[in-house]
């Protein structure tokens, strides 16, 4: 491993911590040219699936609904940050299954809705925070026709670790929707950064 | 803690490492109305300062040059990922320091721009991945004006631990951009997101 790795990577990594989710890594390390030994501790998750490259899917989802256009947002209670979270729908990847069927699957029992169209799906791995984690994720884009039979009456189906509150925002109305909520609530950053995104573009 | 938390917290938070950088915390709860005892283990910083409420800031900046308009942006070898990731300029909060001086700081260290104009500063905290740490940032939004004498000859200052290099992209070019090198390199997260949310705006 570390076959591109810039830095003078010094000894084998070492897990000092491996638990039922996480396992903790201590890698010691030089930049080259200096003589100064550091350390660079992460966290890495136990149960990353051997077939699958990434963790993760989120779902960027727009519902369409009596001629209005939202945003498909889910607030849950976070126990690593002690709060609440507005964030995408989203969830691991079973072993050997796609990052559509995760996404179509996680969407389904996260929000109740079914996907009309599947837009896209990012390649690739979208690191999370590659500061001290390797956990990854890939997005798929959807939409949803919510005045179809299957979401008139959109029915959760969550596992026992899960409570999940479904959040419709008007498109348009993003960036004003996460400025309003972000002291009372943790908005997590890739959500935030979208809101961003699809302001600036005005 | 856990004050609104609405799962059952069994004992007391287990702090199961603490590194120099690190540590990882270990919690049981029960679902309310279950009787299943699960375990959420979580990463944290041992860094976060105490007169802050984020850990981190990152940059979302505009240089305006020779009539072109680009985001920028830094590539760098992470050892948690074990590769190169695309990510937007940000750094870590120095004790005592507000935001917004932090964002400008780290955006003249990570890339040698000097910001001409600060366009706004979120609130609240954005957490990175809630799922497995409290790890969080706030956004800082700036213009750069690549024509002005401070910026014709932007000069990095990186830190012993840091390798990065400046990537500009052309705004309306961003989200082809990231698609064209997410194989190669990991983009964060929060960065395809904002390609995503920027191109949607159409």
């Amino acid at each position: 491993m570390f076959a591109n790795c810039p830095f003078d990577i010094i000894g084998e990594p070492e897990f000092v911590y491996h638990g039922k989710w996480l396992k903790t890594r201590r890698v010691r390390f030089r930049k080259p040219g200096t003589q100064i030994e550091q350390v660079w501790e992460s966290a890495h998750r136990s149960t990353t699936p051997e077939t699958s490259t990434t963790d993760g899917v989120d779902i960027i989802a727009t519902l369409h609904k009596a001629g209005k256009k939202y945003f498909v947002l889910v607030k849950q209670y976070r126990i690593p940050i002690n709060g609440f979270c507005l964030e995408f729908p989203a969830g691991l990847v079973d072993s050997k299954e796609s990052i559509e069927a995760a996404g179509l699957r996680e969407l389904k029992e996260e929000t109740g809705y079914t996907a009309t169209k599947v837009i896209s799906c990012t390649e690739g791995k979208q690191g999370l925070d590659p500061g001290i984690t390797d956990d990854s994720i890939r997005f798929l884009l959807v939409e949803i026709n919510g005045d179809a039979p299957e979401n008139l009456n959109p029915t959760q189906k969550l596992d026992d670790g899960e409570m999940v509150e479904v959040v419709l925002v008007e498109c348009d109305k993003l960036l004003e929707y996460v400025k309003s909520i972000c002291k009372e609530v943790h908005v997590e950053a890739m959500v935030y950064s979208f809101a961003i995104g699809y302001s600036l573009r005005n």
